[in-house]
């Protein structure tokens, strides 16, 4: 199914400790053609779950809108406690467009499942992130803030009119966001010292806050156990930011420091194209711009940027499209 | 003087075709202890003079003060005519930190001015750029939207009170904005090719639309005289992305193309310390982290710049403080 449209969700319900909602939450992503569940994580404390499941853009919108439907049937907002935010028994669904989906395609999509989420169950729906309708909208932590109990006034203000329903929230599943985000990638690089502060100051050069790269959040982190230092990094937009700009970044700056890279690490799942831009990049290096990259497959180009990239913990299951 | 407080000024001036008047205002910076006019130019079609001037932070400051008090009497808005939009016979005052001056000094110098150029001389002033008090105030364009023609309806609504000043403009001298902005550097980095498509290729990687770093703008340029393409970029803040790192980012996507650096330009002055800290980059690289920098002179190190950064153009006058 190497040309199809592959959409990725990661939905979060407010549910973490009641194992009976939890699987019936679940079995909605579960034998569903063209739809993979690929992972999901549940915290008691927070009372929360998330989802991460992948398909073709139809029928994963099917699974989240019945998905959205079960939680409003089995979780009750008024009863809910947990240390995490929440303002919705299906709390926020992300949109990811990982192959052959354009972004606009996956906006549509967000579109659509919330249109739907109200018209078949009375679930109000924010647009959120990329598929926001206002500036004020972006932010998740905008929309959510006052949570699921102090929703039903903030709904009446005209600013905060939901993009689907009326202007109050459902009585027990709240509201919910709906949006197109691009995948994170996750990305760390070990440095061949273990001075913290080193990866630190690098960071501070790489990431956006510091004057660094536009979609790059980077954190030094000490790894005691194998006695190194690390630059952790999210890339909030690997098309923009690819990963071998923040790889070469950090290796300039580690470079003041007399410090050199010893490998680095992906994080959960990465896009296959995030790992063939990068090839196609080092390729051309190498062959001072003058390499046929026609020449080379998918395949052979994510085990190139495995090897120039440096990355430790590769397995096949690293590419997201391997999982289904 | 090299501990003293230095603050450059760039205040723009609504007169571009009478000598007479733009003599005045000019006076105002001539002969005057601790501040000294480095350059001005004047446009007959934009009907405008642009001031550059430093000095002293008080005594820059009574300067301006003095220029906007000039302006104000010798120009009347209501006979302006002019291509470029503007709001006040002083359209626009920002004040940019140099040398041995936080941010925050700056920040207050313009508070200082905004505050006294209305006490004084009845000129109502909002404060914009990092100086600006709401988020709507800090793109000058959006304050001087409307013009001075629409200035008296637009600064009734409550949004647009001035930051100094009652809710109505001065009847013949307008508005003026005051605030702090970080110096721009202009950078331009030539390659061996003539191939305009590839600078313009980097540029899009470097800049920080394209998903680069932060505080930088950049275009591809063709140099036809010279047989070589360009990537041409402003830095809007040196000490955040400094030099250095957008000429090593430039060589790190040139490599893709085989393309390689010959040389670099700076357009306009240049504040010290924004190379003296990337000769501090390439000292440390070359020491492998291990230089002693107290060893080097401000002078040395930007002997140093120059040599790192293959400057071409540059003269003792390039580095803004050696003006005066």
């Amino acid at each position: 199914m190497a040309m199809d449209k592959i959409v990725e969700c990661v939905p979060n319900f407010s549910e973490g400790r009641r194992t009976e909602v939890i699987e019936r939450i679940l079995d909605c992503f579960r034998n569903v053609a063209d739809v993979k569940l690929l992972d999901y994580s549940k915290d008691a404390d927070h009372n929360r779950m998330v989802v991460t499941v992948v398909g073709q853009p139809n029928a994963l919108a099917e699974a989240v809108l019945n998905a959205m439907h079960r939680a409003s049937q089995l979780i009750d907002l008024t009863q809910h406690q947990g240390q995490h935010p929440r303002m919705g028994a299906t709390d926020v669904v992300p949109f990811i467009p990982i192959s052959n989906v354009t972004e606009n395609e996956a906006i549509e999509l967000s579109h659509y499942v919330g249109e739907q989420a109200y018209a078949r169950y009375g679930i109000p729906v924010f647009l959120y992130e990329k598929s926001a309708t206002a500036p004020n909208r972006e932010n998740l932590a905008d929309i959510r803030k006052g949570e699921f109990e102090g929703m039903a006034d903030k709904m009446l203000l005209d600013e905060w009119h939901p993009d689907y329903g009326e202007n109050h929230p459902h009585p027990t599943a709240g509201v919910t966001a709906v949006g197109m985000r691009m995948p994170l990638v996750a990305f760390n690089v070990n440095l061949d010292t273990s001075d913290v502060n080193i990866a630190t100051k690098i960071s501070k050069k790489v990431r956006f806050i510091g004057g660094g790269l536009r979609y790059c959040k980077a954190i030094g982190v000490e790894l005691e156990q194998r006695n190194t230092a690390q630059v952790s990094m999210n890339l909030t937009n690997y098309t923009k930011t690819p990963i071998y700009t923040t790889l070469e970044m950090v290796r300039m700056e580690a470079r003041r420091y007399g410090v050199k890279i010893i490998g680095t690490e992906l994080i959960g799942l990465c896009p296959a194209q995030a790992l063939i831009d990068c090839a196609k990049y080092y390729v051309q290096v190498d062959a001072e711009g003058k390499a046929d990259l026609s020449a080379y497959t998918s395949k052979q180009l994510i085990d190139k940027a495995v090897e120039y990239l440096l990355i430790e913990n590769f397995t096949e299951r690293t590419v997201l499209e391997n999982n289904f």
